[in-house]
């Protein structure tokens, strides 16, 4: 327990300070170089309440997100792919820009936030990345270009269709007469379909797939795309799909190696001290909460830091023209639409797209500045399962209530929703593309 | 913040304790029902030194490991899929059982740790699935009849070689002149290859793929399938390549709901307490640790437990007659061979084989009560890398101290370990069964 990275907090009386396993760090938000407590608690409640007002704030004063995005990819590193993904994307931009194509940025999938440098154990957001792989082919087919930013080995447009079945891929392929590999006769169809779709969207480059794992890639990397974006004014689009952590482990205080369960190295050690067992459990064991005693030594509590919420940036400064998609998923019903609206406000974004994790192939919601909330529903009519194929918005329900998850059937429903999300963000984006009054770069 | 199963503990003076998130739970290991903080303390202090010793315990006393597996396996539900996976698995291994043939359980993959009943985040442990979907291959090439409990998702024997890869699937398809989709030329020797040794396993019911996400899937579905294995007698081999996390959230005190990061519902409050703004700052802020404040409100705590360690059980009572094969893996050289040995003695298995994250696919440590630790690593000299193909252990250059990861070159080596580690096991299997007295069932 010599690393000297490891910092244990909120000790409770009597427990064993040296096997307790507490990472506990330090909000990069608005932080000065050498903040005083006062300053620090100032300029943090400045962030609170500058964005609970509409305006926006004077350009000239650097506001408190400006800083905390300052901040940010100061004190942590950027990611060895970085360069190289940024040049891709800004040859994939210029290419569309100077086509005056549409151009969205769909993100997808989950972030880790790594508990140890070498990292073994991480934290992660449940995301198979199926919105964002769906939402991706819908786009393509609406004749957007697509920057498809994704967590690695999350499910990809195209290939989502084969790769996380319960199905082995090489449950799709046969050996025929000839010994060559070919897909079986029952999938030969959706496969042509998917294939030639797939073929043509790489041949007409209007596919870019970059990865991702942590969270602090894809900060970085969104931060690089949004501003290559600015290229495009109001013919971009941010579809911001990804499960992003909000927590994360600064570098400078996390562990090097794997946190260690059973201190194995102080086994030894224990045993010497057995004669002095009955002081030692008074050491280890504690009862400080309401609930039977746990030996400290055991546990691990994993302290995090709140992601600095510079998302607005996006708005302010990284991608000011374009139109600015965020998704909002919870779990409870009863929080869903107010975590939504309070969102929206927060980073001034055009449209939130709430969704629950038990419903969310069935239904979400659209939260949109100075218009009712909507919930775009997949029709229960819908009995055949188009792979694709543009379906309009108007064979949706579309309601003002949530549904009941109790009412849905079992299993998926018989079409993607993206099929009825993406045309009507397609309109949207087309009233705010009519809308822009372009600012001069 | 109503959901009563949230409990704040760790409150530093000064802290807002409305809004810290901070999941505290106890340890099930030896929980009598009403149990007394001086009784609690002995037992587990019981459970650490008799872990220590190496004589097994006496059969009729019941064992701290027990009483912890009892415990566990009665606060903790049983996944929905454990009736029809142990079903699975009961007609494979008595299917193998009357043609006698060794059966090996493979378990590969990391655990999900979930921080909320409705998941969205979990702790997860690094595993794509390579050691497990590799050895499983080199097993059946050795004639095993192979059960792979693995990570659902990660990687499976055989289209491994396609499914992680940079490449989408789709890039290894073309539609030929007839409309088939046939593999494109220059993969159409090794896929061959590989779907007749996938399509061999499967036809001769050799190979059974059951899924696991959670670290309680793991635990009750491993159990089930170990004791169906006592039927093999010593022919059965438990080889535990999963990457299994070592704390968990108890189901009885795991939230239902999304953490929430910023507490939305509160933002109202916050407005009207506006006026106050000096007593909050006050109160939100705290500087109680050495580095600067952070508002406790932002911070997400995760307290955990520490997983019963009854994988001891499967010496004592769930299979003990097989062989049992277990990893450790670790980032620091400096404790892995030390730790390795102290799973040997805990656990009583009959061979450990440590690794580094950072070598893991170049060198191995065999770890087995009274031989010496050995080191198993691909030879430098190794330039083909066979897809498949047994390699027998001579190959392989054994040596008695850990490489230096700077002395290695970059990216994968030629040849899978997996090759040289499971002739080996192998072998030592062979001897297992050969030393073996036939305990009556």
């Amino acid at each position: 327990m010599a690393n000297p990275t490891l910092q244990t907090t909120y000790e409770p009386p009597g427990s064993s300070s040296s096997s307790t396993f507490t990472l506990s760090f330090n909000l990069p938000d608005s932080r000065p170089v050498s903040p005083s407590p006062s300053l620090f608690s100032e300029s943090s409640q400045t962030t609170m309440s500058s964005y609970t007002s509409n305006s926006k704030p004077a350009l000239a004063r650097q506001s408190t997100a400006e800083v905390a995005e300052r901040d940010y990819f100061h004190e942590n590193p950027a990611p060895a792919a970085l360069e190289e993904h940024t040049a891709q994307a800004k040859a994939f931009i210029d290419f569309h820009a100077a086509a005056d194509r549409r151009v969205v940025l769909v993100t997808s999938g989950g972030t880790t936030v790594p508990l140890e440098r070498q990292t073994v154990r991480f934290i992660d957001n449940f995301s198979a990345g199926t919105r964002g792989a769906t939402s991706a082919e819908y786009f393509l087919e609406a004749g957007y270009a697509v920057i498809f930013l994704h967590r690695q080995f999350s499910l990809l447009p195209y290939s989502r269709h084969y790769s996380h079945t319960t199905n082995c891929f090489l449950d799709f392929l046969h050996e025929s007469s000839d010994g060559s590999i070919v897909a079986n006769e029952e999938y030969q169809e959706k496969m042509q379909k998917v294939l030639r779709q797939y073929n043509a969207a790489k041949e007409s480059n209007l596919l870019l797939t970059l990865p991702f794992t942590t969270i602090n890639d894809y900060l970085f990397v969104l931060r690089s795309i949004s501003q290559l974006m600015r290229t495009l004014g109001s013919s971009g689009l941010l579809y911001l799909a990804a499960a992003v952590s909000d927590f994360f482990v600064p570098p400078e205080r996390m562990v090097e190696h794997k946190i260690q369960s059973t201190n194995a190295t102080d086994v030894q050690k224990e045993e010497r001290d057995a004669a002095s067992n009955e002081e030692k459990e008074e050491e280890v064991f504690d009862n400080f909460d309401s609930s039977p005693a746990v030996p400290r030594s055991k546990r691990l509590i994993v302290d995090l830091d709140p992601v600095p919420k510079f998302l607005k940036n996006l708005v302010d400064g990284w991608a000011p023209e374009g139109m600015i998609v965020s998704f909002k998923l919870e779990t409870d019903p009863e929080i869903l639409v107010h975590k939504a609206q309070y969102s929206l406000e927060r980073y001034q974004h055009h449209l939130v797209i709430g969704n629950l994790l038990s419903t969310r192939k069935w239904e979400v919601v659209f939260v949109a500045p100075g218009k009712k909330d909507t919930w775009i529903r997949v029709p229960r009519s819908k009995r055949t399962r188009p792979i694709s194929g543009t379906v309009s918005a108007s064979d949706g329900e579309i309601g003002e209530k949530p549904l009941d998850p109790k009412d849905l059937p079992e299993g998926d429903p018989e079409m993607e929703i993206e099929g009825l999300i993406i045309p009507a963000v397609e309109k949207m984006h087309t009233s705010h593309i009519q809308n822009a009054v372009r600012i001069p770069l």
